[in-house]
């Protein structure tokens, strides 16, 4: 085995249980997600990560479902599948629709263009822009 | 000179006067920015990078700050200083107040950490996310 | 077929296997890892990069198994699923212990966060960072 | 302006002056770096994003100057001036050598090439790294 | 389903057919890839990409071979197996040799390397870059 | 100082100075570049890097200019301003024309936006690809 195990919810104990049972009680899960079950193998990681989390996706001056569609536009930036699709999902559970979903995906494709162009050609900032 | 030099409104001509027109039209602003000066090498790109932004920003399922606030998530991700700047400034013009943008940052900074703790842990894909 | 097959052991003949040896005897295994076998369609991309490899991972002021958590670091930052995985093995070889590569991980995850924090808010360079 | 302001020490109050005095205590410094007078826009971000680092950067099973490096590692990685810049130096203060650095470097310049060799001939894992 | 479905020929009306048509007249092929049937999910982000991509790709200074392995090159550094396999397949029926794309791919990995030795040593830029 | 100082051409001895030689020879200059006095604190990294570079970049299935664009598309990919800069002007003096670099760049985009509506849609590798 090159990389870590998944901790069961029958092998969690002490700290690890903890978070299992805030995770469940928060998102009103029965079986605790792979990501969660993983990041186990720390337990400081794995409260850190839990409590950062709900800290900064919490309902705020932007919707939940909006800030689950950023989160996927860097998720989709950095090609990590497993967070491409559980927060998609966790979008929609949250209320984006297809047509949100679509837009966010067209941004993100003109973002990574654009981005591109601005170093190709090394465009200078305006002084506006300063 | 290694790279490309900025087309001033002065040399414009032909399809770049055009799409120039457009964009000043379009923003209602009277000096174009570096950005589109220097796409301007390149009139083809110009044309279809302006006509491929304004379908895409344009006002839809997602509101027009929201729009801006995911490209600016994008730029971030791609440490693309002009794009930062130019489209946290259009975030700000069509809406988004500080409190957005501050919470936009940390979602971004987020998504970007636990991105690589799936890669870390090679986290395994849920059967409910397949 | 898009991509390029592997050159097995027993097809490789001149330069191919002259480094297939040397791979066999410096890491003492009797099977080539894909990683060279595909390389090897390449002879000179292979030879480079494993010559390339033999003097930057060789034992000098940091240990081997530092080296080795490092390329894991710039490995899960790229996404680079075989190169997690097969530098992982090797560090744990060479005496990382799961606390060290949970530690890692967990920087891995910080610097991301930050790297974009920094963007992000476009922070400036201290004069005592000159 | 199109991006944040820097929170100087003075007008700093409330959970930022707690924060920053945690800062020159934990550093033994009288001026607080950019990096943290602009997280305090924030002052969630800023709270969080120390205490964070104060638990992942601390001694554990990796000394603290490795741990600096691989944080250097991915700074670089991700081109990130003035975390590349920061770190660095945070790497030298806690006793890495001019030689260590070196080594890190190159590390990382290989990695991310081979990183990129295995993506362009699609490497297969092997079977002993599953 | 956390992702979206393939529109199928099928299923295909409107503006997603006649797109569908005009990639087969174009490719001379009978049946519509992946990439094109989910894109159909957005007929907006469907036909943009498609006339982009024909304007693009087409005949110009580069010949279209060459076009195509600078499109690989872009995506063997951002790690996208679909675009990697996909382009790699068409450089090769527009005339790129293996030859050639073991060139294209040594480069991408120096590439990779010297773009982070030179963010390693904070490479200063030439005044004759300028 | 974080990071490291430049050789100069006077101070380069033994194996910098054999180096920067064969430098000014094969390229036909006075003064060594910013990037190769920076690698000389590491002489085993320049000479590494110098040897490979010649190596990969000689002529070969592909054409010199054709090789240098390819270079600066990771690097724009990468956002290296430094490579952008020095292999646009190695392009420029191996023959590639404006128009050349035009195309080149417009390449850049489309593939870094497709990447991301790849993932986004999280599209499925076709038989054919396979």
């Amino acid at each position: 085995m090159t990389v870590f195990n998944k901790i069961s919810d029958k092998e969690a104990s002490g700290k690890v249980k903890e978070i299992f049972d805030e995770i469940k009680e928060a998102r009103q899960i029965t079986e605790i997600p792979n990501f969660w079950k993983t990041m186990a193998n720390s337990p400081e990681t794995l409260e850190r990560t839990w409590r950062s989390l709900q800290q900064v996706m919490k309902k705020g001056a932007l919707a939940p479902e909006i800030k689950e569609l950023i989160y996927v536009a860097v998720s989709i930036t950095n090609a990590c599948e497993y967070c491409i699709k559980s927060h998609t999902l966790a979008a929609k559970k949250k209320g984006a629709t297809d047509e949100m979903i679509n837009e966010m995906i067209a941004i993100v494709g003109m973002a990574n263009e654009t981005n591109r162009l601005v170093e190709g050609y090394q465009v200078e900032v305006d002084d506006f822009l300063k």
